[in-house]
């Protein structure tokens, strides 16, 4: 069945919305009394011990770090995205539905992926750190939308949302539950997985044409828009790489100094490197939107470790300085030599720093003596009762290529049947908010042709008769002049 | 006495803040060691037979959610109403100078409502609770802002401030103490109330003409903008449904859950709807900006009871299917037959979902069975002693209609008072910040028309010597080439 | 060694962040199962006879107003300067390196000083405070970069951080330790210090000519993207002034409401003065971007007595009401009699409320009695064992002197430092993003002047060719058409 255009997208997210809504009134609840040690977290306290009367402050706990992961994902991700000229109302409109539809999508994937994998299928409790999950799987939604930013259709959107979560919770199950990996912050899981199925989807529906890239890029405006999602990414990623680590044993504390460190590390690197490596020899806003953020990414795997503080910097002073080089000089190597399209540069921002993190991580692990850890060695590492430092490593760096691994096949899949004609109307306006939107009309200079002269030649004639507050920042000329 | 136009704002705003300042200086203060058993919070919790220790872990409790909804109380309303293209920067201060004093007058009349009622006047103790409620205040009259959006006064608006927020006090005392109904975040009291109030208040004040409705239209940067509230709205909206709910019994945590929910399928029901209901069936950035909250709004009062997490999805679809319709069709409908000039739309985005919420919590609190809440039935729901549940949810559905009438009541005779032209004068241009504010004067095209000729033609005429950075985003040109 | 214009910045940046990271790497750690009991809040919590586990909860109890403060310093700071109509992407960008360079030098200075000052150098933990206390030197470096906004070079500003920190940090030292006064919300340590050296600064660079302030102005959207950060630090002051004053004893609850009602003061006092004061007889958005937020400033060091609550609004008022007499007398009068160049105005935002809550903890201290804090007394003030109130409160004055010499000798030879031709490029293109940033060159009417004719000719003579999209507010004319 192939989706009109008209009609694809409603019907998309209304069966999404709908099949969200029957799963959540049929398998999940929330805690009441008639609940007091039926799944989840609510099990682990249990099985750790821990009295029941601790499942309320959880929420004092965790919910402050959820909010943050929440801005970022709407706000950060959603205007970061505004920076292009004419796509702004596009970027933030669809980051919302695409992250309110994932992050609901992801707590059921994630949540349904371990019951799969357990065997056991209790009804599940919401609880805060769920909502969590359901952002970071939205967030690698959100980053694989950086890539075909512009190009494809909302409805494209929808669909892609709704695979690549499912490939997200397998991933993520495979890494946590059976590779037995540490990712807090999700390096591997949130930013290798999303980067690279994004880029395998881009890659699969194919470049735009030069004619189609000339809305391809800012205007002053946008670019400030744009900085309010960079700056709340920047300030709120140590919430996000420690949202979801335990306090016990500082490392919900190291998860957020070590990842201030790095990302500081790599905002420096950035403002250093924009103006070395840009053709302009001046700073360059992309480079400040995206790459001074490298270091949060590159910190999500090894944010929880006893890592010495100059080298969570030098880990954030390297994936700044490799994003950069990314947008400086290796996207345009593979723009030109395999023809990647990668409208947001989530290569460089999230791909390569998140591969470093993984590495990172891999080497930390090898790297550092037990005895930082004390009892809390197997609560950091669940499988180093039997595992070497060296095999945990090992093992650290071999889910970064699973991760890549199963990021591409099941991006490129996507990507195939997204661009399939039978299946879905392909984007004609690239880069364009006209085409899904109803844009502001009133604008100076922009009048029905068809009736009247261009509004130029009407201000020259009727140079009198103009009212001082014709203002081409936010009047447009009436169109019965 | 009637204020002139010049001196009335500063006057009017002189004497409230004065008498704000004296009410807390003479019958207020800040908890230290010389209290320790007086008022309020304190009193209550020594009541309950808890230690006055607990006094100071309720700042870590509840300010971090008291902060979410101070966000959206100034940036959440003041952004949100940024979307006329010629009244952005009115928006947003006259947004944040009501806040401000509804907030401080809110504190006030809320206690001082419960003081008068309960027959006894300790010295109140401000607590950050009490801040809440303060907010919560300020919510009702920016929703009531809303619908007056461009048409009134900064004067009239200080006034409607002060007589609304004390009919606010008195019915959410009511509502509280007297009908012993629940609204933890305020689906009647602050959302119903404040919708209609407002609609009162417009109606009594007539609507514009249709030559004043020429800037009552957003522009493309207006529109962006307009998402900064909407997202902040969105994201924050679990905190303000929760901020006031205790934790014991897992309610904050059902009241955070559930108001996610029920916001993520307003939000899907938004997008769902636009494209169908619209005209252009395109996005309708009005849609998208407003209907998507709607689910916050509807779980309002609901929010903190054990429904089925499928019922609070249901909620919000609900709330945003009918904030949609009203965008398209009832709205239009009243302007057209009654006349009625709602700027912002309150009646679709807290009206209506007001309503819905009121009826829901009615509804679900007959249907849910007690043995969700055990011990904690009668902490819920103060009446249930002696009230059966299905009395308690014909209380709630009471509580619901005396809202609305307090409101249309008491708005319409604030709204009969503030277009008295003997007490005030009345906004002479619509929709537009330069009769109020000083406008930057040095955008293109703008210019004094009296001793140059207009902007394109001196462009045309000089068009060698321009240099190279007079540029439409941002660039004046200079009246003296 | 005199840095060239290309590569100043790029090595002084790469020398700071490197000498950060080794400081960090050698001298730095955080806390692990290996440190128990070492250094700073650690060894200071073992001394009151608290034991270790309180370690971890300080996350939860310091982390949420840290991250308010940080939003405070990097979008407040960062987009309240975005207000001039040229130098947004500058304002925006500069706020965000020196921010992040500041508060790792913050951390590190601050933290040296002290060692310094007891001649005990153990290895520093890196713990949540003293993230705060970076941010807070942070925001003393770019209270000063509002002096001299738009006027300096990146790397001119880079050294600037690099300097006023030292200085910050040995005052901050003086204070606390050898005078000890308090200043929880630093009234004196932050915003009197950071307003006299930054105005010290700019008076040594020197005044731009007349015609180099012709981009000294704002435009429409510019006005909006500055209230964006005017809102967020309204908001988040409450978190700076209490971030740091410990729970116990409602310090911390009195730190914030005294800091609400002040700063809703201020608000309430700048629009009251704006029309009366503002030369239009209009609301001026300069003093609502800046003097709405003075009570805060002043609230600084007070914030934590047992104050009435009257008198926290009456300072918050009389900060309002100086600010925006500063922005309309003081500030011009100075401009014409001694030729001071102070961008942002921070003499008005920071310089005399900062000096106002000097003044006012001075003669709170004095006021109030013993018995409103109990036990804690000596908690508060560290020195009472042996001073009088009165003495208490004349220490608290002269610190206010104290620092403010100190700030302007010190930010008098740094200025010495960076106007020196010999050391540093002078900035050419005054409030002026071209110079140093790759702008968005795409938009309507900037175009290649040499090989075609201006664009208002072209859609003259091309009318009919004209694409409906055409559009001044995003659209920028195909250079080839």
């Amino acid at each position: 069945m192939k989706f009109s255009k008209d009609q694809g997208f409603a019907i998309s997210l209304g069966l999404f919305q709908l099949l969200c809504l029957v799963i959540f009134g049929t398998h999940f609840d929330t805690i009441s009394s008639t609940y007091i040690s039926v799944s989840n977290s609510t099990r682990r306290l249990e099985e750790s011990g821990k009295p029941t009367e601790e499942l309320a402050p959880r929420l004092q706990k965790v919910y402050p770090m959820y909010m943050d992961v929440h801005v970022m994902i709407f706000i950060g991700f959603g205007f970061l995205m505004t920076y292009l000229r004419k796509y702004s109302l596009s970027a933030v409109s669809l980051n919302f539905i695409v992250g309110a539809m994932a992050a609901q999508w992801g707590l059921i994937c994630v949540t349904m992926a371990h019951q799969i994998g357990d065997g056991h299928y209790p009804k599940a409790l919401i609880d805060v750190p769920g909502l969590v999950n359901g952002d970071f799987a939205a967030g690698a939604v959100l980053i694989s939308f950086g890539a075909v930013l512009g190009k494809t259709t909302p409805t494209q959107l929808l669909w892609m949302t709704f695979y690549e979560v499912i490939f997200y919770a397998i991933n993520e199950y495979i890494l946590i539950e059976k590779l037995h990996v540490i990712d807090a912050g999700g390096s591997m899981v949130i930013h290798t997985f999303g980067a690279f199925f994004g880029l395998a989807v881009t890659m699969a529906l194919g470049a735009p044409s030069q004619a189609d890239q000339e809305h391809n890029t800012s205007r002053y405006t946008s670019d400030i828009f744009s900085m309010v999602g960079t700056i709340f990414l920047w300030m709120y990623w140590p919430s996000f790489n420690g949202a979801l680590v335990p306090s016990d044993g500082f490392r919900q504390e190291r998860a957020v100094i070590n990842t201030l460190l790095s990302i500081s590390g790599s905002c420096a690197a950035a403002f250093v490197c924009t103006q070395l490596m840009s053709k302009h020899k001046k700073f360059d806003m992309v480079h400040l939107q995206n790459s001074t953020l490298a270091g949060g990414v590159a910190m999500g795997a090894t944010c929880e470790l006893a890592i010495n503080p100059g080298c969570a910097i030098v880990v954030g002073v390297v994936a700044g300085v490799v994003s950069v080089a990314g947008y400086a000089f290796i996207l345009p190597f593979l723009e030109e030599r395999i023809n990647l399209s990668d409208s947001a540069g989530i290569l460089n921002l999230h791909g390569m720093p998140g591969v470093i993190g993984g590495l990172a991580c891999g080497f930390a692990t090898m790297a550092l003596s037990d005895h930082h850890y004390g009892e809390w060695l197997t609560e950091i590492y669940s499988a180093r009762d039997h595992r070497t430092a060296g095999q945990q490593g090992g093992y650290q760096i071999l889910a970064t290529v699973v991760t890549m691994a199963i990021a591409i096949f099941s991006g490129a899949a996507v990507g195939i049947i997204l661009r399939t004609p039978a299946l879905f109307y392909q984007q004609s306006m690239k880069y364009d908010d006209e085409e899904w939107f109803h844009v502001p009309q009133d604008t100076l200079f922009h009048m029905p042709l068809s009736n009247s002269p261009p509004a130029c030649v009407e201000m020259h004639d009727r140079s009198h008769n103009l009212s001082p507050d014709i203002n081409a920042e936010y009047t447009g000329l009436k169109t019965n002049v």
